[in-house]
């Protein structure tokens, strides 16, 4: 009789079902860096990895498989069929092309719709409950790109936004004030990148207000010069990608807190990239990052955080670019 | 305008369902150490209380709701209405009676029989999908008793059986050799209690086994003793039961062990009480603890480990004695 | 030749130490809790507990042990004797006598100031470099008699205080908000307990002061009478041990989440009962919580939220009235 | 007054001491695997990183702070200056230069010594009692240079060997018998790569030896062809390489799992290169792979497996060929 005959008396048929199955689509830097994370930090121990690149794609699996002893027993497939994904409770996408020099931004952003036109479609196919994450640059559009394609209602497609940039600015802050960066509390709204805005009024130790301590903080007229820690944070994806060629680790993170907030149903607060139209005086249909209620169904709420002036109208010029470059996309 | 309305824009309503609800029924030191070991191990985030105790169960459901803050928002119900358990996809069983004085086993059986014919329909009926789990003692003939009353197919009923015996086991034999206890391997089987059945020909550090290395290892006839641990396993429960009233963090610990073999499908070995009919000469219909693979659907294989004559004449004997005491139940 | 002697080739003798040693006096309800919330969650693997019940302690010691393969192998000594407490890097104090029927406050407090003066001692001597973080009741006042027993520096012995507090109004708002607690930042200071301050200007989700949205929130003439939620903070302890007999889980794990924030230097805030004199116009010699930057030497700094007068007005009330049953005690 | 001054009342300085540093050389992707791998499973929150590339050190740096408050506050230092690495527990080292087309092993050897000559003195003069993993490769010899070079006790100085080759082994029985990884159990010893030993006389399931159930297990003659699995070991590492060009999750969490065993002081069996010189007829001062027992101080014991006849002779030509090439190496 066959070792195996031996061994086990079956009892029944093994299935694949977990729950909280999570499909990634792209394995460059920052997919692989968010599948890592979720496994280690244990959001999820089944994921479906989707490329193009057949030979990168079995290579990132089997180094992921050699060590399922060490990450609960974690189930990784990978293919370039996406039938690997059927059943997803969250698909994040990373994939897409990056900026050719000389080209315009709506020109990147019609090779990267004509991408998701090809990844979303399947992605709907086989996981048509599942929340969708965005990940690919530049975020904000491409989260609405894929709200159009995917047909999906608004609360289900999320852009990650900056959800990173606000763990960035924390992280900066944390280093001024020497106080952990969990109990540095911030946020940075907007459009993720350069003219993001971060709310000062909010930022906050023990629910004091840096803001009522030092009045102009994040002016120009601040003598502390706190500016220049937003500052940093917008140079510091760039510095980042100088120096080591591209970011993996801090986004990869914030993919795997968002997965978690949906997967676990936590009802958490996060910046990340929503339908927008009707918050700030914003009248076009674009995707800004706010913070949000995150569980389960996606989106629950959006939360009102009063800003000034010099903020909303930062946010309606965002939203008005966005708008502009979106009219030009062909689906 | 309220300060609720005034802070969120809202999206959506909120839902409950977080795909790893756990039911715990009895919320005793063992049905409670169970809980919080899984809520603190993150093996869910979700868990329904169920008790005829109103009173210890509201105090028990706001002592855990005052620490969600330190365990990822976990979601605690509690009501002595079973239509809180709806959905879940664990049901752990820790209610029942205690042996009275003098009582007779099929008068203790007998009663506990009748607890379970109150709460095993209700189970079944607002979560028609789950794994039963049960504690309750004794357990493997409970277990049968869940079995029958639940209608259910063999593999959704599992007894927490010899999994915590073989942890005290892998334990003492932990302290007798200086290695990590995760590192000592060996399984107890059989019946829960006095009776269990150390294998003694699968103890090993490494893939060394004992056995080769002291070949009388286990037998009355071993200078160096080696049976005393077993003893001292078995008499290990009276004796912290006598010290400290009852046991309570490794039951709840091995019960979230097996939560999370089950949640987490993880096709890992645990020696659970279950129908062993077939299985090492065994006629009965009765359920005992062998190592079995377990994942979402419960029971997957039974392994079959080589029993020694002497080893399999206890288990069966075992078996004679639960089938006794089994005819004699009314269900 | 024994089976060991086969097994090992022997390079080193064995060593306990672990660096991350938690001691932790008395192994009640609370004790227990404690320490299980450290065990589960990783804040520590290396426990030692000590009580003057022998049995009690022997059976809790026993009943963690036989879980150490749940829990990262962890190392649990248990004594009567100091000894093994050697080399902390925390102390735990959870013991003490309950008050009598009738008793007064004063009386209480220096029976267990005799409890202290045994305990502290044998502590500071086995671990002198120990941060003491202190859990019995009246915890303030206890704080500052193991202050003043142990001669060790203020920044060194900690007040469970308000921690607690705070999590369970978090608790309460992210009921009331639909918000995940950890989502949901307040902070409760003071005494801990009846006289406890919400800071309700410091109240907010993602930096949204609920006192911008509600100016009159937590006072009398609130017409959304969020008072409640504070009162019912106070009330809920109460609650807790009439339901149960007694508060667990929610004070372990907030004990298990200050020494998470000793043992890993984490520089993170929590209102903890310090030294306070000097702050909020208090001169007493007092131990009150307030919000504090701990990590691995104790307290760094205290955060200095704006209150109004009626808040500071109650901390010093407090602190006169403990600055009196202080002045009765016999040390 | 300055917001900080505001902010905070200062009670005493910060401390950078956790007890728990790591440090590793190398930010490569074996390197940076590992390093994500500690913090993100919680092996450590304190982590300094040493190359000599100064650009890509930076960016490394920068994009893991960038994610502290995903992982646990996390202190992430980096410096081309060994300074930074002061009083490390555990020092890993991945540094190393590549074989190049044609060279010989010994020439590849040498300038890997070359480069250990000047890493390991500035290790052990900041952290004179850390505890060494090397994982530069070939590492079994690299492990014996840097223990010359160091001068430390053998125990001190441990290669991460066949931690990985086991694991990976473990995973492919997984696979073919449907049972999750951490219950297969089975060691490859020897030398890290194409001439490592699987040891199929230990490979079971719940204890349950394969080699009983077929006889011929991992040998030529055997019809189920076992041995296939072993084959895929050693070409998977390969086989990753050429896919996605180079090796680095399961390098990084099989390094994360043995600084975990050293950190919390565990005394768990591992597969890692040690000091062989007496075991299985070996004569020469060489290090191999062999269960060994892991703690606070390195390595507590060698597991003594009785090996086959095959089996011994293999791991004696490993030794006698590391042996030559060592004679050849100059320090």
């Amino acid at each position: 009789m066959a070792t195996v005959d031996q061994l086990f008396q079956p009892i029944q048929g093994r299935t694949d079902d977990t729950g909280s199955k999570v499909t990634v689509v792209g394995v460059g830097q920052v997919g692989m860096a968010a599948v890592f994370s979720m496994l280690t930090q244990g959001v999820t121990n089944n994921i479906a990895l989707v490329d193009v690149m057949a030979d990168k794609l079995k290579g990132e699996m089997m180094d992921l498989q050699h060590g399922s002893a060490f990450m609960r027993n974690a189930k990784i497939q990978a293919s370039t069929d996406y039938s690997i994904t059927t059943g997803s409770k969250i698909c994040v996408v990373t994939a897409g092309v990056r900026q050719r020099e000389g080209e315009s931004r709506l020109n990147l952003v019609q090779r990267n719709t004509d991408v998701l036109k090809i990844i979303i479609p399947q992605l709907v196919k086989y996981s048509p409950d599942a929340i969708f994450i965005i990940a690919s640059n530049p975020v904000d559009i491409l989260t609405y790109v894929t709200w159009k394609i995917s047909g999906l209602p608004k609360h289900r497609v999320i852009g990650s936004g900056t959800n990173l940039d606000s763990a960035r600015f924390r992280y900066l802050l944390s280093e001024k004030l020497g106080v952990a960066t969990t109990s540095c509390h911030g946020y940075i709204i907007g459009e993720h990148g350069d003219s993001s805005v971060p709310v000062w009024s909010g930022v906050n130790i023990a629910g004091v207000r840096l803001s009522d301590l030092n009045p102009k903080i994040g002016t120009e007229s601040d003598t502390e010069n706190w500016k220049e820690t937003h500052d940093m944070v917008v140079k510091s994806a760039y510095e980042v990608i100088k120096l080591k060629g591209y970011t993996s680790w801090a986004i990869g993170l914030s993919l795997a807190q968002l997965a978690r907030a949906v997967l676990s149903n936590a009802n958490s607060v996060h910046a990340v990239s929503t339908y927008i139209k009707g918050e700030h005086g914003i009248e076009q249909e674009v995707f800004l990052s706010l913070p949000c209620v995150l569980g389960q169904n996606g989106v629950y709420d959006v939360i009102r955080q009063p800003l000034t002036e010099t903020e909303s109208a930062q946010l309606r010029k965002s939203a008005e670019l966005m708008d502009k470059v979106q009219e030009g996309i062909q689906f």
